[in-house]
């Protein structure tokens, strides 16, 4: 709810749109706000999230969810889910928080030298983008600096690059994603970090991307920054640990929020992207009839709030 | 220094420029990192920050400095460097912070209906915009969603509209703006809001910016966040108080750490965006040969320090 209080009202602008074509749909959508857009969609159009695929994050008095994105990180996805299974995130270090980038930990395992189970890859090919081909891509109108194409696959925010048949996840608010050294190969999931600022979009296509946050960032967004290179916690006394971390098929009903979002492939959130281009809020006097990629927010609510 | 060392880190990829004319310049320049461009600059490319138009904010434990930009909204910073000098700022409450959005602040006096001093103004017309005429206007290549063109005027980012001769600071990451009612003509400057998080550009041409906060973000970005519609506080328990607001012109010189910032009117600016386009290190894979208005982070230091 809260969520999709802020979708509507971080999102106030206004008139009619400027580059897309001005179809019946589009007359209609843009005279209204995302706010009754949300309002109005049909319960079809939103799915809830896959408890396979959700994380629950604890931080101390904060709770964190990730949707992962097995479509376009599977390996890594799996690695995740078996150190999940294996309570290797349970007690990891936030050890890095830099200010407009990023706040990353890592499992306590690798860092002290001890032998992980069998099932545990410590090291996986990068997954940094994927086949476009059979991918449902909500393209966005306005043009990225970055991307030839951007718009949403399942609700994640992905560059496109049809003459190449290529899609990858881009680094937009909340994304989470795999640390990795020099080599291209060298992450594994047991490193994870989170971006906390602008959208560090150089980094689209040079790291695995396996999901985003959909609620709780402010719980990450607000720690302490480290004054260390890179923003790196200068001692450990500084460190921030996970308490744990759940798949939500492994949490028993009563101890998780169930959230559902906003199909991506649904005429609602098409509706959306223009509302949210063409405000009609009196507030904006001019409107800019425009949307960059990070600037659209997926609506995601906890199931039964709406 | 800590500012350039997170130019140079935050900013890591490589390879040659794609659509930017591959000049000798050019070509040189995409030899080097943005590192090596800050090294190598000289220092007749950088400027001091003017004391009339630099602002001391302490906060807490924090120091927060802004730059002003005079040229793009004269009215109300001269409004604002009368309320600085009122001590109307002392003592001002952030009452808002909103995650991915801004934090938001007012003096008292207005919020307990005092009478202000006559040289105080309580609304103003709108600088939304300016001519674009005669600003140096150090433009990007790389396609922008909002504006037609991008770039930096004398260090601040800025949308640019050739063809109305229309010029506006754009609101990137540390922006400082003016926040209003649905009256165009509300604001004053007796409060201010800066950028948190992923840039909201379509607030751009709708709010009066006044300037950028070139030292102090994190002090901003880690407060906690409101739970109140638009990230209020929902208590006046939570307000957090600037304890003082200070011109640096009024400042004694051992109160103050000068600054000094790129021009972005020079050579070294034009090759440190080459070089955050193509970057060198051996970290990058997949090099963008792009870069985001938002993503460009104009050089800032200590006086004395490189």
């Amino acid at each position: 709810m809260r969520l999709v209080a802020g979708t509507a009202l971080a999102g106030t602008i206004a008139m009619t749109a400027l580059s897309a074509p001005a179809t019946a749909q589009e007359r209609s959508a843009a005279a209204r706000t995302a706010g009754e857009v949300i309002a109005s969609s049909r319960e079809d159009e939103w799915r809830p999230l896959d408890p396979d695929n959700t994380l629950y994050v604890e931080i101390g008095d904060g709770l964190v969810v990730v949707e992962l994105a097995p479509e376009f990180a599977p390996r890594h996805i799996e690695n995740i889910q078996a150190l999940v299974r294996g309570g290797y995130f349970d007690g990891a270090a936030i050890t890095r928080s830099q200010d407009n980038y990023v706040v990353q930990w890592g499992i306590r395992a690798l860092a002290e030298g001890e032998a992980l189970s069998e099932d545990i890859a410590i090291s996986l090919p990068p997954e940094f983008e994927t086949s476009a081909s059979g991918l449902p891509f909500a393209r966005l109108p306005d043009p990225d600096p970055y991307a030839p194409e951007v718009g949403f696959v399942r609700g994640f925010p992905a560059g496109r690059d049809p003459d190449a048949d290529r899609a990858w996840m881009t680094h937009c608010y909340g994304v989470v994603a795999v640390p990795r050294g020099n080599d291209p190969s060298s992450g594994s999931g047991a490193g994870l970090y989170v971006v906390i600022g602008h959208a560090p979009r150089h980094l689209d296509r040079n790291l695995t991307v396996i999901g985003r946050v959909v609620s709780g960032m402010e719980r990450l967004s607000t720690l302490p920054r480290g004054r260390g290179p890179l923003g790196r916690y200068e001692s450990e006394a500084q460190w921030i640990y996970l308490e744990s971390v759940r798949l939500g098929r492994d949490l028993p009903a009563a101890e998780r929020t169930e959230f559902e979002v906003m199909r991506t492939e649904s005429e609602s959130f098409e509706d959306l992207v223009l509302a949210s281009r063409s405000r009609q809020e009196s507030f904006f006097v001019h409107p800019s009839d425009r949307i960059g990629l990070c600037n659209v927010r997926v609506p995601i609510r906890p199931i039964g709030s709406n």
